[in-house]
């Protein structure tokens, strides 16, 4: 067995492919022709997504005494929008062919026809191939909707197009509530929504994807050393979950790169191993100083300042943010676990296996239940023992198809431990647990399997 | 200490109240004076919900082989919407008066104006006091927004308003990749939108929601039986999670009450002790027939019927459905809690104490740490203790105020056991720890408290 190096490239379409033929994620409303970049998750796939939210969740709420969770509605009105500058700001430079009336992304036309973004002189049509674009026109990326009976100015809702105003907005309330202090930090996981131009990459650029943010209030002056502490931690998070050191970077931007509330702005960037991808943006750290807070005190005429009693020293905190994509960093997780080795078969000859070696956490199920045939009399036995395990852990039962296959299916959609009842089960009560990485394998009793799966899965 | 009775009432005002003061749920940017019926949750609202949505998946999907979860997409296209009926049928009908453009649910009027929501008779406009009023028209309840640069017919996209359609929509993909077999179901968890004309009585009824809803997809003959199972299972849920008895109960739909899809519908419904609330649905089970797999194979194009090899038989299957709303149950289980009991304060006397009797599985906390004072000796045993148990459980970290005073407080937010610190601990390396609902302590040493705890609550 020869476990393929990091280097080796890896498709974008084989990793589609998978995740379609095994119910992980597959396009929307499909038989109606899909959505463009627009995807459903299946049994798989829902469990993937959210074991990597909870893990987010444990790691920056359960754990610290220091942050603190919340959710926000997804439709907001325009107040929120307009203090945050996301009505103002949050726009591409698009041009619309004077023929055939479509838009495009300036910047993305002058990049690929001229070489760069910022390049000087006359772009074209891509579908007209003629200089029939108009002015270049700045359109909002927000999802807009009314709400009410009557379709008026007023009755306008947006979809957020990011989770974090929901902790500025919010943060005496939560401040109050829960008597914290800064340093303190409030988290949210859920849906934003981003009208894109250009979506692309499956479900790395979606126009709905998921979000992790955390807003961390620290007192001025110490703004850059929790900025720094954010990026460690963050680090250590991807690292923690299995993903190869050698994938990942740490991206500055550039002066000019940066966004208006930003004094300094790192992305975790992901090594991608398909051709057209490359290092990628899994999360922004963003030190936003007092931008947001006090935007939105000026717009509401609340005052978001904190008093520190014991100083008597009364400020408005600086912002650290780690903003991370939990669709996102789904994929990261696929890509980085996708692996085809060679392992013999029945008859001692070497195959191809592929294999997603997930961390154990992040595994959609822990353990896969097979009887070795469907003969009537290892059903009930079989069941007793998913009965047994499926209290603790997401697992499956299946009982189609030769074992080695089931077993290749289940190394296809990384389940660490598959566990066989043959018909020996019947006489002395021990079933075989196959392990997915080594693909060794322990007899053991039954009643010691919850105990022996237990030493090895976590029970979070 | 007496148990108040559950006949007695518990106004919506007193929750409201209970869930702003803690951080359970507050209006959405309130900052800027709030959105009608729009609400956020705070650091305990949202790990209640979640705790409520974590319940229904593993009863609905983790102990089960015969169902599977998925997760479609929030905006969706128009075809979808058209199969399924809801662009023709899911509109409430609305009168506008000529005279302040104000527009009303004509039935509403109906009911408050003339005794019955199908009395004939003049009505008026309940603002200008006249009668102002149109023609009915249907005023479709979904949300609309338009994908992509241009806002044109072809770029309409929907907010679902269920997420039912999901698995419909789905069917085929899911059975075929995970090769289940009718009966099985698929289940889903997440937000829906609909333009309710008037939504209150806080979370019950809201424009945005969660649902968890399941379709199970049995062999016609056989769907009668599998709706009764469901009506049952669904009826249990509840009981296990700590809803009393007397407070549930199912209600048959009569016959002119049914949906057009459906041959027979029974909702669960909450006992809510407001007065101006009381009986409510919580939950829909329908019997919607081959209705929805049909309508999608017609519109689609597609084949979603099953073929049953060994009896060689071809057939759409009926569809069970258990639709339950997570807000809703929410508050449910936050109104079954909440109770005012006399307890004897340190003096002796009886003074009233409010405490959540929440299930512990549904509990936002499960353990609060409290070190006796601030004391700068107390910190670091404090801190041991916290960090053994927030690994295996949510836990609470509290130095602030008197200790009596935050007893009070984690039982108002239903925390089943607070660990307390104090000077002795120091020594006996043992701490007390207070049960929510006896309020009996018991002394455990510190080596022992989370095998303690794990005895008394739950892994998950």
């Amino acid at each position: 067995m020869s476990e393929s190096s990091p280097s080796v490239s890896v498709e974008m379409a084989t990793i589609v492919e998978l995740c379609k033929q095994r119910g992980i994620i597959f396009p929307t409303a499909e038989i109606y022709g899909g959505v463009r970049s627009t995807w459903d998750y299946g049994p798989l796939g829902v469990e993937l997504k959210e074991n990597v939210k909870r893990q987010w969740w444990r790691t920056m709420v359960q754990l610290r005494d220091d942050v603190v969770g919340m959710e926000q509605a997804i439709l907001g009105p325009t107040d929120v929008w307009q203090a945050s500058g996301h009505l103002a700001n949050f726009s591409d430079p698009l041009v619309e062919c004077s023929q055939c009336h479509q838009r495009f992304r300036e910047d993305h036309l002058r990049e690929a026809q001229l070489g760069s973004e910022t390049a000087e002189g006359e772009i074209e049509c891509p579908t007209c191939k003629k200089p029939t674009l108009g002015d270049p026109r700045h359109f909002n990326l927000m999802f807009k909707t009314n709400v009410g009976p009557v379709a008026s100015d007023t009755s306008i809702a947006w979809l957020r197009p990011e989770t974090a105003q929901g902790m500025f907005v919010n943060f005496a309330t939560v401040q109050r509530s829960t008597r914290k202090k800064p340093p303190f930090g409030i988290a949210q996981m859920g849906k934003s929504f981003r009208n894109e131009i250009t979506p692309g990459n499956f479900i790395f650029r979606t126009r709905e994807f998921e979000q992790m943010e955390m807003e961390f209030f620290v007192e001025p002056g110490s703004d850059e050393q929790w900025h720094q502490y954010w990026i460690d931690e963050r680090m250590r998070w991807y690292r923690d979950l299995g993903i190869r050191p050698e994938n990942l970077r740490i991206r500055e931007h550039a002066e000019d790169e940066l966004s208006h509330y930003a004094k300094r702005t790192v992305d975790i960037e992901y090594y991608f191993p398909d051709a057209s991808m490359g290092w990628s943006e899994l999360e922004g750290l963003a030190n936003r100083t007092d931008f947001d807070l006090k935007a939105h005190g000026e717009a509401s005429g609340k005052d978001l300042s904190y008093y520190d009693q014991p100083n008597d020293h009364r400020y408005v905190p600086y912002v650290i943010e780690p903003a991370a994509g939990a669709t996102r960093a789904t994929l990261a997780f696929l890509f980085d676990a996708y692996r085809v080795e060679q392992a013999p078969d029945a008859k001692g000859e070497l195959q191809d296996r592929t294999v997603l070696r997930l961390d154990h956490r992040l595994a959609p199920y822990k353990v896969a239940v097979l009887p070795l045939s469907r003969k009537e009399e290892l059903t009930p036995v079989a069941r007793e023992v998913f009965d047994a395990v499926k209290v603790r852990w997401m697992c499956d039962y299946d009982e189609t198809q030769a074992i080695g296959r089931r077993y290749r299916r289940q190394d296809e959609i990384g389940t660490p431990y598959c566990v066989t009842v043959d018909f020996d089960t019947i006489e002395d009560k021990a079933v075989t647990v196959r392990d997915r990485d080594t693909m060794s394998q322990d007899r053991v009793s039954m009643d010691r399997l919850v105990d022996y799966l237990a030493e090895r899965l976590p029970a979070w």
